[in-house]
Parts: C-alpha cells; structure tokens; sequence
C-alpha cells in the first residue's frame, strides 16, 4: 500500500494551518474554543491514533519519522507533509522533538450505554481538571484493564494536546462518554449492574484489597474526585462504598492519577 | 514561642538574596551550581521542611501564609522575612501562588549504612533523571511506607526545586542516600539481608503479587530503572529476583513512579 507524501517547504503553505502554533493562546486548535481539533505527537501517539476511532484527516512530520511510521501508515488516506526540521518548527511556533504530528477531527462522542456495554470495569471521574491527571488516568487506565472512563461534571477536556500526549495516545483508544445528568447517571449506572466504590481518604472507608475482593465476579465502577476536594458529597452517598487506600503515618494523600493506578492494579488482582 | 519576623518592602534587599531569580538559568539557587540550597514552597513542604533534617536559615512569605504556618515555626530561630505579593514576585521573578517559601543550606548526606538501618523496604533507584518522576517516587515512598531510597547511577538531583515541589517535601523526610560503588553496593545490600527485587517488562520476569507474597518476613530493596531504557544489565544480573506488573494487552509499560507505587503498595499489602 502505498503512503500519501507530500513535501512541504513553504511554512505558510494553508495545507497545514492545522498544526499552527500549537502553543498561541487564541489559535491553539486543539482547544474547543479554536477548531476543537485532536493532536497527536510522536511516533507512538499518531501509530495509536490511525488504529483508534479518530481518523487523521492530515500528518505534518520530518522523513525521519515516516520511516518510523511507515508500517502503520500503509493504507492511511490522509495526507503525510513531510517537512524539514526548520519548516515544522516555524509553523508549530517552536522546536518539535518529537518530530510528527497528525490531527483529526473530533467524532461523535459515544453515549454512556455504549461505553458501559460489556465492560467489567470503569473509571468515574468527577472535577479532574488537570489535564497531566486525565493523561495519566488513562494510561493507566489502559495499562491495568479498565474497559471505559465515564466523566462526571468539572472534569477538564481529555482531548486536550497535553492530555493526549501524557495518556501516551491512550485516550483515543480507551472509550469514554460523559455523564449527561450528574449525579442521576451513577444511579443509572448501579441499574447496569455496576458497584459503585467511591475512592476517599476517609477514615471510615474499607480498605481497597478487602473491598475489591469482595467483587471479583462483580461488574465496579471506580469513583474519584480531584485531589484536594476528593469527591462531593453527593457522589459519596451516591456510592455502595466508601473504598480507602491504607496509608502510612504522617502523610495524607497521593497523586489522583497514583490512586487511581493503585485501585485499577487491585481489581486486576482480585 | 516568638517567630522572628522581619518586615521587608525593598526587593533589593540582600537578606533576600537567596530567593532571587528562582528560574533565572545561570543564578537559580537550587542548582548545585549555583548555590545548592534546598528551596520549599508553600505552607505544607515549608511545614515539612522545618520537622526534617534540612534546617531552613530563612524564609520569605505573605502575612496570610505566616498566619497558617505559625504553629509550625514556633521555636524556629530562622527569620521569617515578610514581604507584599508584589515585593516577592519581584524578588523570585515571578508571581508564586504558594506565597511562601524556605531555603536550607545541604546537611551532610546520609550514608547507605545509615539509611539502611532498621529498613525493610527500600527503593533503589538508576538512571531516573526526570525530576518530577524523582518527586513522585518520593510521595509515593512516604505514603506506601518505604523507608528510605537508594540512589544507583544516573539518577537527578532530589533536591532540586521542582522535585522537592513534586515530591510534596517528602524528599527531605524520606531518607535518602547515593550509592558509592555501582552496582557493587548492590552487592552489600544482599549482605545486609536484603532481597533485590529488579522491576522489568520481561516476560521471563514474576508476577509481583507471586514475589512479594512470598518475602513477607524478609527486607526488601526494589530497584527500578527509568521509563524507556529500564534497568542496566549489570543491575539486572545483580538481582534476586525479576519482577513484572501485569499489563493488559497491547500496551507496554506504566510511568516509573507509578510502577514504583504498584510495588510498594503491593509491599504494604502483603
């Protein structure tokens, strides 16, 4: 199969407005309030996003890494513009190590049901508003067999450029749906058979390894809240358990991102 | 108890000296070679710093943050300059949300003997050069009760400002100490009765739920190497033991401070 190539050596050429200035404040075209576009960096992150549902309608990299991505590429209608080092970093607004970019249009968001269909394990997050926390969540979500991320309210875009980058390209391959009516769909939830284990470092929670093997032959979805506030009140009552990580004297928390690492690591175990 | 505060409106003033220009490149403080102090920001790492073993000789804050930190710094002689937001924005360089900082001269550094004294867990660290990668293990160290971390060849500086930042001033608490002889000082930690559990995607490698179960009676040292190149041969050969965390299909490795939480949960755990 062969590859669509095209060289690029006009830095103002319109075919690539899609990758400029990635950093400008109001041009930025990943952000919803730009083109809402999905940016992919890297080698690794465009090869997950040609194999996931966000199609890259245009690639802007250096020959180099099209000989690296040439195997994941055969096939792939989109555009590749090779450029040289120096015409990708004038227009991507500054140096690009990682030396590839693809982007794509955002699909249609999938619904609640469809993310929860035959999934074992979710991922409910609730005012994570830190995209390097979203990342992280789902890479490890995708590390540690979680089948679906729901969102909750105040939950920052995972589609964000950082985001994506920091999951390693995960978020484009672990499903995810936000939640339309918030907190009802956690109750929506326990209707599909789901048990809700609300993650806090409250003293009267149960420990997590007691907890999840309780639920082996359960379908769990996992609730977290943001670090700091943690979960609101109305998600905890929401919740069939309050679920806490033992923690060692003197200290009072981990990363969210670590929590939730810890908590998808024991339903594996279990 | 009194604090020793002092009143400072001049952003001139040399008292302050060792809070300037905390992101210049060729004057920051915490580099070694600049002056090597041990910066901490905010009230929670100011906290920590003054119960650790890095002794701050000044400090520089808002009147609000003196109010929240004054039940830590009674007894502490060291002076608490106390500026307007705009005088320590213009002293650092830039505006700091945290609104108080810390500065500590580098006590003598801990020996391995020392920090391996009375310790049944370690973690042994190699070629971990990012500092909020270092920070995190070091949260994640304090939370999941390690008691002390080793640092083996190639590793960044931990008292550096953004990993002291990261670690949530857990680095000056947890102790730490280099390794003067690698690998051979993995040698001497098998001599004191330590076990040496390598982490590695190998296939060949153990399930580290298998590994830890079994070690339960026994010290343990847990040696990671940094994401992407892993642990060096020499590193791995000194080993007891390889040890995997299970992955879920099509995908390949977990961030290293999130590896090192799984391990030292499953450590807790057990």
């Amino acid at each position: 199969m062969t590859i669509n190539v095209i060289d690029v050596d006009d830095p103002a050429d319109h075919r690539l407005d899609d990758f400029r200035d990635l950093n400008s404040v109001d041009r930025r075209p990943d952000l919803p309030s730009g083109k809402g576009l999905v940016i992919a960096e890297g080698v690794l992150v465009v090869a997950r996003m040609v194999a996931s549902r966000f199609t890259p309608h245009a690639m802007l990299g250096t020959d180099r890494r099209l000989t690296e991505l040439a195997p994941d590429l055969a096939g792939v209608p989109a555009p590749y513009y090779r450029a040289s080092v120096e015409v990708m970093a004038e227009v991507v607004g500054f140096h690009l190590n990682r030396g590839v970019l693809a982007a794509a249009r955002r699909p249609a968001e999938l619904s609640l049901a469809e993310v929860c269909e035959g999934a074992r394990t979710l991922a409910v997050l609730e005012g994570v508003n830190d995209h390097e926390n979203l990342g992280s969540i789902f890479r490890n979500a995708a590390g540690l067999d979680v089948d679906a991320v729901v969102f909750g309210q105040g939950c920052a875009d995972p589609l964000y450029r950082r985001a994506v980058r920091v999951s390693m390209g995960h978020v484009l391959l672990v499903p995810f749906a936000r939640a339309q009516n918030w907190p009802s769909d956690l109750y929506r939830l326990r209707d599909n058979g789901f048990r809700l284990l609300a993650m806090t470092p409250q003293s009267g929670a149960k420990p997590l390894s007691t907890v999840m093997g309780e639920l082996v032959d359960e379908r769990v979805a996992i609730l977290m809240g943001a670090e700091g506030p943690g979960l609101t009140e109305q998600s905890l009552r929401a919740s069939d358990a309050k679920v806490r990580i033992q923690m060692a004297r003197g200290t009072d928390s981990l990363n969210v991102a670590t929590a939730a690492a810890l908590a998808f690591y024991e339903r594996t175990r279990s």
